[in-house]
């Protein structure tokens, strides 16, 4: 934190005299403990004081090329900081990086955070013994590609094809359409010299599936394309600007039958094909990914709170009385009720995120020692809970830099470039539409399961509820009624959507017919779903963890908050069937007026108990100082345009246009 | 359009032979009649020809110092273009620039769109004999500078000053803060050379309010910044990158009597200030510019539908039955739900646009002869219509993007730049959670007019309603029984607003206290009220204007679903007070899922309908032809990244690491 700071901002140091609860505790909480926090901030410092890292200029001063090499640049120099520091706890890792390079990506991400690992996951030993040490020592670079031209998250539609010559004992790799052109693997258009390829299997003259082999793209030496090798950046995106995401195209490409990943699918010599003993195994890594997607959006939703939340305090517009001092713009209830639902909401997402992560390391080795009980469950609460997540965070970031009015838009707030960099998490590993749809698709089953008195699955128990049952909410707006209150919600759509799709097979329609019918009703039902697991998640850590009293004072007013706002927001669903009373509706209403007044002086503790460092907002509107129009001042001054008083096309264009006016009579003075 | 295209994208062809209306006939009637077709198509055709125009780069693959430079030649280019061809009708004007430069902004925008307006507005004759000439001729090159670092949407709360000095007959302007620094304004950084500042007023030791000055910045010979002004740009923003907006700080500079704006307001030589004969004045320009941004969200809606319709029916993903061909994802319920009833608001805003500006400009002449009957409405509708149609498409756009999927998130898409360009109307000319609460004001002081029996205004008759009286609705969902529920909605939500005000001020609160105390709620009525009257614009313009059979059948399911889909989408709002039965919820979810198939088939030719070239989207989604993949291809290729096969960076970063890892032990092979 920005301690020692010169001067706090007076409205920001006041907010923080007003909370109710030691933000300390909750930092703790957080991160794992004072010593965890300790580490994280004498990490923080190392970046802080070093010397290299000071000087970097900021990423949006940079044309996309120079970002593209700042960003090579800087987190190469994180690895060998890493490596000097011994540091190799991953949290720590991702603090130290969290602080030097913010949300500036990196090029070679992929090769440390997918390929090493997928080699250990799908390649055999003997490969694994070959390969490693050539990943390890950066001598061979690679990347994941999977995606092509006109092919993203249905995998089996890929174009991309590797047919077996036994006579050579070679793969022969094509891209043989435009549309089966590789596009967007992150580091695979400047940076990377090989490829995990995603690519269906040929071989003994039959299509085996989709498979992973290693293609290597350019010389090792000269970084050259190979020959049959045509590969590039695949130009200016949204956001991402420092990572080369490339395109690929192959033609005729051969490649020793060891290349491919042969720990579980093999392809012998003459060319017999070995299918996997499981086809679930390969679930493992996505399913991991999809729950650090669910923490990374919690993240982003967390920064854009602190900076709109801080900035809202330091800001101040209009009297509330004529005559008065202008207020904090955060003493507005229309701010109030645009921000802190989403800071409940971070929080909401940071413990899901937590949970299945959790779920995942426990129940993991479980399905890698071929117990698949659990896989259901873990599929699709980690489906749903990245689409879910990201998609409430994405909306939620952009409301954060509405909330800080103009400033917002500028790259100075810092907001835009969480905003780009969060967002594409609604599309990538799975597009959240489709993961919906695969989340309804394990509710059904459950659904069916139940009506035929089968068990249901450990997470959704409650689907057994009775759905004629009304709500038990009273005045006190006890946190176990607004669960209640979700799982009917979920419980409702539920049976709604299945009995749709049954009228609809009754009418003579195939099945496949009817989940399209319904698809919205099931994307309804599916969302449900999230957000009960996401309250009751929200509710079962403040009830059971160990806050001190303060502190669980202010989350439950926090989760409350969670709680009753999404009822309100989505009142219809909760509504239409009776479940609430007209006077439960107006008791919720009145209580979420009530949780806004009293989150309000405790709003600025619970955004520094993120404990996000200056140097990782990157913000000048979200400071720990609040020094906001001094950093804005600093920021305009140092634009790149003002390297030069009067720019060239000053001369070039405006100057001519003048003289030219000038020759004619109306403009004479 | 793209007429001789070599080859239309056979799923694109088959969809448009599919429609069951002429688009053609739509398309007469969006741009009054086909004259104004022939002459807009005219135009894009002589950008499309014009030597010059087709060989500028794209801009994305600009750096910002480049798209400076390039939007201002390009502009200035067109400047002369139009002047060639003599074309003075603003709409033609919008078309050619549409055409020729899509989204780039243009630095002398405001020069010509509020400055020469302003000085005919606001200056006196004399002055105006004197300026606009310079105006004219770009001798004097000027913009509006009103906000500060510290001040946005709150005009009294601005700390620039212009004090009177009687000794010399001059102002001393001051911008004497930090906070007080201007901020903000488009072409202030590096192009123009004068300012109209706004500016608190002093004279005779009185503050006199806010008033407009004309400042001179820089030299009109060298460019160069006068003594006492300090100007540059503020820096890169999300977007707007073509546009250098500024900051600018003055210190003790003397500006002559006679620039101050004087037609209203004047002080005298010896400092004796003259009022101006009415406040209301100043409204015209404020108004009329909120029209037109409720009409450029509207367009920037409905590009972006153009574009992930067209989109949708070329991509395909995913079997709908298995082993069947993967399917055009737009046949995916869900991809309809997402897409269509945005379709169907940006019609709705184009219409709710119209509106607006043509009350404008029947009501505007009245204001000025000094009637101001119609004031309150005007400005509480276009106000709320700006906030309202800016937040929807805002959020629209972002819908249609990821509606694309991966590609979406590429600026190839020219999704992210109509975003960019689209999102600031949310803040800019009153941040919409402010006018909103000004439309509130309105509505409340309407309310407390008809409980005391005084007439209600004309647009507002609807909330004499009964709100006891429950829905007509039957399963023909009559188009009179939505508009209904709308108006209900509203009345039965000002009502309640109105009671907790009263309700706290009857416990003792203050009038202020109570208002922001209830402003959720207030906020809830006013964006009832103004989607109550979209939505019965949407229903008027499609019963009465003239349109053929088949495109009535069309834009009368368009309309139905955008009442449909806001009830269903506020569901509770509707309900809470039993105005639906359960049975006429379940009639509106199901027409909502029968909309969605009706107009299915006639997706592709509504939003040809629109007739937007592909110059003006610069999207390789959204091409007329369908091409998509190779679009995508050609931009990959052409990105400057890929210029260099082998980047220095590889050189400097990758190699040395290689090399550096290649004596450690593990790493020999």
């Amino acid at each position: 934190m920005a301690a020692g700071s010169p001067e706090i901002n007076p409205d920001l140091a006041r907010e923080r005299r007003r909370a109710t609860f030691d933000p300390e505790q909750l930092t703790c909480f957080l991160y794992g403990g004072p010593e965890a926090v300790r580490r994280k901030r004498y990490l923080e410092n190392v970046v802080k004081q070093d010397p290299v890292l000071q000087n970097e200029q900021r990423w949006a001063f940079q044309s996309r090329q120079e970002r593209v090499e700042t960003g090579l640049r800087k987190h190469m120099y994180l690895d060998k900081l890493q490596a000097d520091l011994g540091i190799a706890d991953i949290k720590e890792r991702e603090h130290l990086r969290a602080a030097a390079a913010g949300h500036e990506g990196y090029a070679l991400g992929l090769h440390y955070g997918m390929i090493i690992p997928t080699i250990k996951n799908q390649a055999s030993e003997e490969q694994q013994r070959k390969w490693l040490p050539m990943a390890e020592s950066l001598r061979m670079i690679a990347t994941y590609v999977q995606t092509e031209l006109g092919h993203g998250t249905f995998i089996r539609g890929l174009e991309t094809t590797a047919t077996y010559d036994p006579q050579t004992e070679e793969f022969i790799v094509n891209t043989p359409t435009l549309s089966a052109t590789k596009y967007w693997p992150g580091g695979l258009g400047k940076t990377v010299n090989h490829c995990v390829l995603m690519a269906q299997l040929y071989t003994q003259g039959k299509n085996r599936g989709i498979h992973m082999f290693l293609v290597q793209l350019r010389d090792m030496d000269t970084h050259m394309p190979l020959p049959g090798i045509e590969v590039g950046d695949i130009g200016p995106k949204f956001g991402f600007d420092e990572m080369d995401n490339g395109y690929l195209r192959i033609h005729n490409v051969r490649i020793p039958r060891e290349n491919m990943l042969m720990k579980y699918s093999k392809v012998h010599k003459d060319g017999t094909y070995q299918k996997p003993p499981s086809d679930k195994l390969a679930y493992g890594s996505m399913v991991l990914l999809r729950c650090s997607i669910t923490s990374m959006s919690a993240k982003c939703l967390a920064e854009a709170c602190v900076i709109s939340i801080r900035y809202s305090v330091v800001r101040r517009q209009t009297e509330i009385s004529p005559g008065g001092e202008e207020a904090q713009i955060l003493d507005y209830q229309t701010q109030q009720y645009q921000l802190f639902p989403l800071l409940a909401a971070s929080f909401a997402m940071r413990f899901a995120g937590d949970f299945i992560s959790n779920f995942y390391k426990e129940k993991y080795p479980e399905i890698a020692r071929g117990n698949f009980d659990f896989l259901p469950q873990l599929h699709a609460m980690s489906a749903g809970l990245k689409a879910f997540s990201s998609w409430v965070s994405s909306a939620g970031v952009e409301t954060c830099r509405l909330c800080c009015g103009g400033h917002g838009y500028s790259h100075a707030s810092g907001l835009p470039k969480i905003y780009v960099d969060c967002t594409p998490a609604c599309t990538y590993e799975g597009e959240n539409m489709v993961l919906m749809l695969q989340v309804a698709r394990f509710l059904m089953k459950e659904y069916t399961n139940m009506m035929r008195g089968k068990p249901l699955s450990s997470l959704i128990q409650f689907l057994a509820c009775d759905i004629t049952k009304k709500s038990c909410m009273t005045d006190k707006v006890a946190l176990k009624c607004l669960v209640l209150a979700y799982q009917h919600r979920v419980t409702r759509l539920v049976a709604d959507a299945a009995a749709s799709i049954q009228e609809i097979v009754r009418k003579g329609k195939s099945q496949q017919e009817a989940w399209n019918s319904c698809s919205v009703q099931l994307f309804w039902a599916a969302r449900a779903f999230c957000h009960a697991f996401v309250v009751e998640n929200f509710v079962e850590t403040v009830s059971e963890k160990h806050f001190d009293d303060k502190t669980r004072e202010v989350m439950t007013s926090l989760c409350q908050l969670y709680g009753v706002h999404g009822i309100i927001t989505n009142l219809g669903e909760f509504i239409q069937d009776g479940f609430f009373t007209a006077d439960q509706v107006q008791i919720l209403n009145n209580r979420l007026m009530f949780l806004l007044r009293e989150i309000r002086p405790n709003a600025v503790g619970l955004v520094d108990a993120f404990d996000f460092p200056d140097s990782a907002l990157q913000s000048c509107l979200g400071r720990y100082d609040g020094q906001v129009y001094q950093a804005l001042y600093d920021y305009a001054k140092n634009s790149p345009l003002n390297e030069k008083e009067v720019l060239d096309s000053y001369y070039k264009y405006i100057k001519p246009a003048q003289l030219s006016n000038s020759s004619k009579p109306y403009s004479r003075l």
